[in-house]
């Protein structure tokens, strides 16, 4: 079926089949076959590509995390500070919620007692992100001076875990949007922002 | 083993080592035959007390979830409105760091794709619960008159959450207690409480 698509194409449609049926069923009722049949190719394709279930599994991991809102953002260059920690909360609601691959990557990190492979610690590179941002609101005077960054950059991620587990389960992430602009207005009145309507 | 052992007392042994696997190795990774094995009883009488596995689960769930720091706390008549908040969240900390039986519930519940029954709905008795006490807390002057408490308390128990699942990636929760401490700080300042050294 695949005949004129090239190696890696294939290896993509593999990819996005897995993220699928992981964001779907979980790692466990996850089967090599479930990803052919989706993927619209056979089991000795997806084999080749990927040895085992466990090494697509740290694939997709590795991807979410290496995507723009975790790490860096897409314009770098002219979002700063704070208006950048807002930005990049934001998006990754938002991949949370829309991002077929982010989801997956999210349940596969709580399922990773069942996965046989190291997956990426999680949350590390995010917080250093937000670390590093809001010591430059901090310098431009958008925050209470003398905050500990690391320790707020702590605080962000951890408090936005909590709100999109909760709202996943209490309302399948519907609410998600909502929850993360009331969790920002506390957030930046915890960070002492004098004119939070500047940044939301 | 347990000739002279009244049903009950068996029953509470199989459940406490059925914890203790399950915090341990998760749904997946825990058997009968080991449940039995640490128990030091047979899989006829873990069987006859049980089904099946999941029934195990569902037990502890509920009965962690009935426990005092979530619902009610044990001196209800004595602590109330924003002291009782902060002792329930400290509580409940104490529970996921020192309690097996909660934290067996607790990663049942991350879990809980895996298990072929209906668990509990997790959060929604502690955040009626803490909706509650804000509202004493707003008519006892402690915190911000006008307050939504059933946001507040949906904020309170969703950042906890957050704290407790990062803490425990990222240091076996053994910050756990410090960093509810900095979430308090934090929670109590949005909550417009103006004297929190009372309270913390």
């Amino acid at each position: 079926m695949f005949s004129n698509a090239r190696p890696a194409e294939i290896r993509e449609r593999i990819l996005m089949a897995a993220a699928i049926e992981f964001a779907d069923r979980g790692y466990a009722g996850t089967s090599i076959a479930l990803i052919a049949e989706r993927a619209t190719t056979g089991k000795g394709q997806v084999q080749y590509h990927f040895k085992a279930k466990s090494e697509m599994a740290v694939a997709l991991v590795r991807a979410a995390f290496s995507r723009a809102p975790f790490a860096n953002l897409l314009d770098a260059d002219s979002v700063h500070g704070l208006e950048a920690v807002v930005a990049s909360i934001r998006s990754v609601g938002g991949a949370f919620r829309d991002d077929v691959q982010v989801r997956a990557a999210v349940r596969l990190m709580r399922e990773y007692h069942l996965i046989p492979a190291t997956l990426p610690t999680p949350y590390v590179g995010w917080i250093a992100r937000i670390g590093a941002l809001l010591l430059e609101a901090e310098a431009a005077g958008e925050v209470r001076q003398g905050i500990d960054s690391e320790v707020e950059a702590w605080h962000l991620v951890s408090y936005f875990y909590g709100v999109q587990e909760v709202s996943n389960r209490l309302a399948g992430r519907e609410d998600l949007a909502e929850r993360i602009e009331e969790m920002l207005v506390r957030a930046l009145a915890t960070l002492g922002v004098t004119t939070p309507e500047r940044f939301l």
